[in-house]
């Protein structure tokens, strides 16, 4: 049987064999060019060499799943990466470009020329072939058009217009449709003439002669039903449906309520088109997932591990140039209050501990307001209690913790004035972290942005700037 | 049809009519007691306004799916929770507390005494006992266990056993297993005997007499299939299986990677013990996914969002206290400096700079590298890499922020010297976030730490502290 722990430690052990044969075929390669012998025979010791490597290599990588492929080229820098993609790339390329990540499918789909896409693109179904499409070269998704029959060309046109968060561009079209005026005997008997149905059908789809959805027949039901039954009589006829234009990220949550495996996709007139399964919504579920983490962090888009410098600092640019904005702003605040750092030098040591804290404060308030939003917890009727609450939190936090760097800056500096200053700023500066820490996602949310982008960064700066502000002013006034 | 869009609306409609009879609930109440009416009378119309709410409230949560009532406890302040948990709870307490979250499940279970508590236990299956179970009082938990008979009791301690991590503690036991021995139209005879199969049956699991497995036949095999055939003959004799004991993590990972709905869990002799469902599997990824949001964060774990003001304080001050720390250690690396900062206070506004964007740069490497680990992509053999291209992305970016910054001193304070330092600092910061973001998480990880936990508070007080270091060391020696 396939054990999930040897699974993982044999994908792990493929990567390293890879790894080593890569290595090999350098060290000697490297070994051959040292010895400088003269061309002819440095390519004949070359060529031997090489062609034993790539036997064994190869041999490796065809008992590979596509999967852990994919795994395998995603962990390799870009150079090993193309050395063992030229290798698998003949014969399964497509299903491999359809596993791996979209950073790395672009590094791989840059290494093949118009014949070997198209041949890749040949072994694949409509909805995979929209999956792979957006990165393809336009002349090669020209030619792949043509090459299709009328009605593939024309769904995968159609997933091609719908946007990457629609439910129409993550439907696939493996559909099996019975009517429902047949017994489940005459359905069964249909099955068996089929004879093999597409991966996750849990149900089939009971539709009349427009292709009009009636309801569903899980297999379920079929395999512990009388045979006598009409299909009507035993089909669930209130299905959960999708449209191809419904936000897949509603979609992905009713899969998660109504613990949903696969579910019909149906047009305004109730016209089936095609279906959702569950293995689709999960990889969904995973890249919003990592997308929120990224975003938050300040990088535009997925990046593939081992991209190269240049493309690197234009994925990270936007958020350290928001950055630097934010940060000369806090500068200038505190350039305001110059005079009053140059009599009383323990402002400077102190003000990033009131701005910091207000940071991490203001974060904390932001991710959970930013998760409330992303579940719909969170409406006009509750955000009174919400704001009531994270003031409660911050002003308890700024007594505690201001009282706390009141007696350390005391300690420090023999100031009580300061020490008072401190305590206040603090709590100030954490109010100040709640209150923005709540509308900043909130106010997104109403312009239609998503707050998980930046919300990080902005609150940063209110409370940088906010704290800076604060304890200086405070400071400025009670100091002199 | 049971349509998204619809099903959405119709929700939150659902929680705005809960919300509108719980208000007027309230004001009419206020009302009495502010007319000062004698005690009889006054309880009279109490009891009377009371009693027509309750049943309108009442009837409009008796027509939710217990996972929208779920959605509108969460989204329910305390006291208006309880009012609503208060009606519902006789009759479908035990799915709804298992459809809410941790968090909120708590402050349910404190609002019934033990006797509610182990009728809702009542209604549960086995497995999902062991996801209530943990947040029950010790006495209910005892007494529960007595009521169950011997093989369930043996299969809840058994999952209580496991970490909440581990496969043992997902898994469920509604399998149906057959015979290899049998053909396929004695298996459909027996299915038709039992009458219903459990929720995301696929497949069924082909024991032989001591339960030890065989393999798994899929329905969509069984449906297909010449009823003549054996169960032999058809089945899959090399099913993906895992063992109580596995991770979640690989387990969810191997859902993805292989497209599995179901999946037997099997002991160490091979014998069939429970299974594993996609609906647990993509629970758990939500749950881990937004736990590593959460603890990215410094949240220490899910907290409602209506929780009590002291009880959310105590789940964060964990790494406020820990902010509070590092940020006293960057206080005292500035206190080195006062001197300097006295004699060119522009230091202290210009200080903030480079170590904030230090920060953002080195959160940014961090957050990768994080992803990169989770998903089994770094290694020893790609570290060099790694830290070579990110060593290059920050070179790039500290030049060319550097220069920018250079210049934007030097237009604020004419001082060319000040600018070569800024310009150096913020080059050497980028250079040392980069090393420690790249660093951090992995020394995190070879200790066996969740490279996601605090992370990025630990990032940034380096790059805080070093930024100070770089900077105001640098002043201190060339702007003499």
């Amino acid at each position: 049987m396939a054990e999930v722990p040897e699974l993982k430690e044999s994908l792990q052990e493929s990567l390293q064999q890879v790894i080593h044969l890569l290595d090999k075929h350098k060290l000697i390669e490297d070994l051959v060019h040292k010895q400088e012998l003269d061309m002819p025979k440095r390519s004949l010791v070359e060529s031997i060499v090489h062609k034993q490597n790539i036997t064994l290599l190869q041999k490796k990588l065809d008992l590979l799943h596509p999967a852990d492929v994919a795994y395998i080229l995603e962990a390799l820098p870009l150079a090993q990466r193309l050395d063992v993609w030229e290798l698998v790339k003949a014969e399964r390329d497509g299903e491999i470009l359809l596993e791996v990540s979209d950073a790395v499918r672009q590094t791989l789909i840059a290494d093949m020329d118009s014949d070997e896409l198209l041949a890749a693109a040949e072994q694949l179904d409509t909805d995979e072939l929209a999956d792979l499409a957006p990165d393809l070269p336009t002349d090669v998704l020209h030619e792949l058009l043509d090459s299709l029959d009328y009605q593939n060309r024309e769904r995968l046109q159609s997933a091609l217009a719908y946007p990457d968060d629609a439910v129409g561009a993550l439907m696939d079209f493996d559909i099996v449709t019975i009517r429902e005026d047949i017994t489940l005997e005459v359905a069964l008997r249909y099955l068996r003439r089929i004879g093999t149905l597409p991966d996750h059908t849990d149900k089939l789809f009971v539709v009349d002669r427009h292709d009009i959805l009636r309801g569903v027949l899980p297999l379920k039901r079929l395999v512990v039903n009388d045979l006598d039954l009409g299909v009507a009589e035993i089909m669930a006829d209130d299905p959960v449906v999708f449209h191809p234009e419904d936000l897949a990220d509603d979609a992905s949550k009713a899969f998660e309520r109504y613990d949903l495996v696969t579910a019909p996709v149906v047009d305004h007139n109730n016209k089936l088109v095609g279906r959702l399964t569950v293995d689709t919504v999960m990889d969904y579920i995973r890249e919003e997932a990592e997308s929120d983490m990224l975003s938050m962090a300040g990088l535009r888009e997925e990046e593939d591990l081992f991209s190269s410098v240049w493309k690197s600092v234009q994925n990270r640019w936007t958020w350290l140039a928001v950055n630097l904005v934010t940060a000369l702003v806090a500068s200038r605040v505190i350039g305001l209050f110059e005079g009053s750092i140059e009599k009383t030098v323990a402002l400077a040591a102190l003000m990033p501990i009131v701005a910091g804290i207000g940071g991490n404060s203001g974060n904390q308030t932001t991710t959970m307001i930013v998760r409330g939003l992303a579940l719909g917890q969170i409406a006009s009727h509750n955000m009174h209690s919400l704001l009531k609450k994270e003031l409660g939190v911050s002003l308890l936090n700024g007594l505690i913790w201001g009282s706390v760097l009141g007696v350390i800056a005391y300690a420090l500096y023999q100031n009580i004035t300061l020490s008072i200053v401190m305590t206040a700023a603090m709590t100030l500066n954490l109010l100040l972290a709640a209150v923005m820490g709540v509308m900043i996602p909130l106010v997104m949310t109403k312009s239609g942005r998503d707050p998980a982008v930046g919300s990080s960064v902005l609150i940063t700066a209110v409370t940088d700037s906010g704290g800076f502000f604060i304890f200086l002013g405070l400071a400025a006034i009670f100091l002199r």
